[in-house]
């Protein structure tokens, strides 16, 4: 292979052209190989092969500085960086992780997990620059869907006039889920518009109705006024020189286009937009765009199945439950619903802001909103949930999904800061699910709520245990034992099992399911009986144990604090791994349950 | 005056021009001597008045919905929809809030204190009664500040073919600092191309030399190339109907305009722009703009000066150092750092992600950035110190002004999440300053540092106390006394001093100074001496609390944890009134810390 003979990544400046597109197609097939071996993102990995190709020919990948948003393109990428090795345990312990992280590789120049960040770091980085009297190239790579993210608006407002800043944008006409709003379709109008348009194309017909001796003067005349006239596109309104649409598999183009924009940005801030396909090159990629996004192996009914049928039928029976997600319809189990209610169904885009304070709106004139949102993503929205929602006590619904460890995706998506962040608001109901059947007492519980309420759960498979039980935010016991009690939060059960089974101890064991209001009646009253109180939570300190202390100790409860130990996720960043490799290596784990149930 | 013959709202709809502008000169008379009397914020409101009396006229107060972005504007809105005893007390305890607020009236119909977010809300409320086949319009009254916040362009990718959903601009040139961004030179463009802009005028010399035979002809053949050509104005990309721009201040005209948008609204979007005057009619206002925002009467000099002068001086030694502020240059001190380094000074707009990330992009090439913003704000930028700063441990300095209660400013700008957010995250330094002197001890300590860090203070006047020790992360002995202990994080001083006085006490006081790193050899130490800790942070609880308890409780020192009492700030939302009302109302206050010290 061709690849093989690249030792460092500016080894492919002496490639011929007819190299290069050998290089493409082995990176193609190495990408295949590898998701198919490790999961992770297909489609919009093949899609940017010829543009980071290009990019590592055309610039000085030693000293321009690349970035990407979102980073779930970067594979070409990392393969011509000098991690193959990494790259064959892709997304699993010690192996490379499916985003840039300055932490693995100098290559990597920032960290990219959230969209829409990086054209406010990579100005940051060109602001640096010029203060600094340094000379060099600041590229971006910008999916289309971080287009529908703010936060790419407050830098763009800001970025007029910065020299060598130059973002590709990769229109692969498509963001994570399907893509929506006013500016998929001002691409669209850019692709259909400016494609090969010449003036003389447009305008032939009107012009030879005039005498050909005025057509010359009324050419340029009609040409001065087109240049006056048109506004530019968005891109020019903020101060780019916009360039495009191109085809963003074509690599000699591709090339020539980029040298040219390398003397160009020497004055002004440059857009170049690009037009690429999704899974280029792989016909299941290419055929089947829905399922491109993450590739994901694992079989078994998921909690955000069980949401997404269960809200299926709750909507069903009540129509003014309403459901927002920001992207993430798919992943939120939202696509039967978005079938069967297409008007009561709202994907807003990479836009976890608007999402909120969307739903707010929705909820102050009645409806029933649930916002199904990641938990890493809802930290965007820390403000809107205080300001917009809780402020106003509106009842709006929060899903929150993959909420506790984040497996492969690793740490920029460890959603495990959920619950510290809503258990600042004390009107707001927070709830997790132990099982598949606790879930859907919860999303029954949820529809006739007068206040903010989430309901959070990790991405895993469910638990089915028992069903027969009476729902209500008072704790269930599941075993009335001896010495121990055990309180948890949301599905760890199989860990308590485990760890039941390992120290051979019978400790009374209880779920909560309510993190807050918390059953603090029932908890004195098992707390008296018992020695060692143990409270499991998949999130990090300052969740449940914030709303327990602070009553504990307004009640003066030492006795109760002095036989608590908290199990929570350490405060340190979770790497990428499997969910059960995290859960094993930190404090939640059934060895170091077992330990304290020993102890 | 006539303003006294309005007793409901729609009351104004029987009066003739001459009467509406009789009361716009009311309400300009009222408003500036409820301003000097109570403070607030004058220009604004005095800029919006004829805008909200030719919504009240032209549109159904009592079932269209009418928003605020940001809600400073507001009070000619307050004054004629019943609150006119409430607005003689305005921003004080039992008076009407500064901002819009829908526990204080039915009339203000969704919270605005944070800008950027009414667009969304609105957007929430017109798809709500699309669903229930309902029938009224939705007006917001959006300043131009907020078009730099990301939220904005969120909400607009969702907002094209909603109908009935009106946003009127009001564009007074100028958002809370000077106005910045490519943004606020494309308004200012559209003002200068299209004021009065007709075909005929601008092409009539081009036309005359045509034939005239043709002229007709190419007339109307360059009127089809325009439309077919022009790329219309951003909003209308967005998929608005724009209007304008129109003079905010020419009731007549306005009214007009409103009554042919009501019914053009029935098919589309529609934004209005109309260019207004900030301090309109009021001659101090109008000729010293940068004052007008916030009138704060106010002695003595504050924590923010402290910082503006010491960070100038900083600046002059190092030449790496560099400060953002999201709109905030005046109210976070930097007047005179944006003056002498004007090249590193960054005003970046109400954009609060986008100054974080782009923090975090000058601290990745070495600068020393501080970003200057206020406690409330800050929680905007939850997602963007997690994924842009902590997960890289980029050295990025957060001046967060304004920290703790927040006076007359209300519950939207209650200051006191900060340390509850920046906890989870075991790599950042939390500093809080007890006087002056140590607020310049924190800063000339933060240049060097190698990891996040956050100095945090009041909205208040500093204390000068003592300033011969030697400033490190170590507790700070401020009294050595018997039996009761009191660790203090801030200028909590008054407090500890007013309840020493009142208990008659000798508790010994330290100065923590550090949240994070926390003394905790020093803790053990002087815990051990003592009877009763007693720990005061102007925040909510899970700051401080956090971090100490869960070191304690991981180190078992339970007999520790029994002595303690924590002082802070309720989970109740903060109503409007003086700070020191606050504080007394609360637990941190002078009266409740004695009782604690005697008890």
């Amino acid at each position: 292979m061709i690849l093989d003979s690249i030792l460092k990544p500016s080894d492919i400046k002496s490639f011929s052209i007819d190299q290069l597109e050998t290089l493409c197609s082995e990176l193609r097939s190495e990408i295949i190989r590898l998701v198919t071996q490790n999961g992770g993102h297909l489609g919009s990995n093949l899609g940017a092969i010829e543009l980071i190709v290009a990019i590592y020919y055309v610039f000085d990948i030693e000293t321009d500085k690349f970035l990407f948003d979102v980073g779930h393109q970067a594979y070409a990428h990392k393969l011509l960086s000098g991690r193959r090795k990494l790259m064959e345990n892709l997304r699993r312990s010690g192996g490379a992780s499916g985003f840039p992280d300055p932490f693995e590789s100098k290559y990597d120049y920032f960290i990219s997990g959230h969209a829409s960040n990086t054209l406010s770091a990579a100005l940051g980085i060109a602001k640096a620059r010029d203060l600094k009297h340094e000379d060099f190239k600041v590229i971006s790579i910008l999916g289309d869907g971080s287009l529908s993210g703010g936060m790419v608006y407050e830098a763009m407002n800001n970025i007029a006039k910065t020299p060598n800043f130059i973002v590709i944008l990769n229109d692969n006409q498509m963001s994570i889920s399907k893509s929506v709003g006013a500016m998929r379709s001002y691409l669209s109008k850019l692709l259909a518009t400016r494609s090969g348009l010449s003036f003389r194309k447009i305008f032939s017909n009107l012009l030879s109705s005039f005498p050909s001796k005025f057509s010359g003067k009324l050419e340029n005349f009609i040409k001065n006024i087109i240049s006056a006239i048109r506004g530019g596109t968005i891109f020019e309104e903020f101060g780019f020189q916009y360039i495009g649409p191109i085809d963003g598999h074509n690599l000699r183009n591709l090339i020539k286009i980029f040298r040219n924009v390398r003397d160009i940005a020497n004055y002004k801030p440059v857009l170049i937009h690009t037009v690429t396909q999704k899974g280029k090159g792989y016909i299941p990629a290419e055929n089947d765009n829905t399922n491109l996004h993450g590739v994901d192996n694992s079989l078994g009914e998921k909690y955000s199945n069980v949401f997404g049928k269960k809200i299926v039928e709750l909507a069903a029976k009540d129509e003014k439950i309403v459901c927002i997600t920001a992207a993430m319809k798919n992943g939120t189990g939202l696509n039967e619903f978005a079938k069967k209610f297409p008007d009561r169904f709202f994907d807003v885009g990479i836009a976890e802001e608007h999402a909120v304070t969307f739903a707010a709106g929705l909820a102050k004139e009645g409806l029933k909103p649930y916002v199904c949102i990641y938990s890493t993503f809802l930290q965007r929205a820390f403000d809107q949930i205080f300001h917009d929602v809780v402020l106003q006590n509106l009842p709006v619904r929060f899903i929150i999904d993959k909420a506790g460890f984040p497996g492969s995706d690793g740490k920029t998506h460890a959603g495990i800061y959920d619950v510290s962040m809503l258990q600042n608001f004390s009107n707001f109901i927070i709830m997790a699910p132990s099982s598949k059947y606790e879930l859907e007492n919860m999303l029954e519980f949820s529809v006739n709520q007068k206040r903010p309420l989430a309901i959070r759960f990790p991405k895993s498979e469910v638990s089915n245990f028992s069903s027969d039980y009476k729902f209500d935010s008072k704790f269930r016991i599941i075993n009335e034992g001896i010495k121990n009690l055990i309180i948890s939060f949301g599905d760890v059960f199989n860990i308590i099992t485990e760890a039941v089974n390992i120290s051979k101890t019978n400790p009374t064991i209880i779920d909560a399911g309510f993190i807050q209001p918390f059953d603090f009646e029932s908890f004195y009253y098992y707390a008296s009986k018992h020695n060692k109180i143990i409270i499991i939570e998949e999130g990090i300190w300052g969740g449940c144990s914030n709303i327990i202390l602070e009553k504990l100790l307004s009640d003066n409860k030492i006795d109760v604090v002095s036989k608590i130990r908290f199990l929570n996720i350490e405060k340190n960043f979770v790497n990428h791994m499997s969910r059960s490799e995290q859960i094993n290596n930190s404090s939640i784990s059934a060895i170091n349950l077992a330990k304290i149930l020993l102890n």
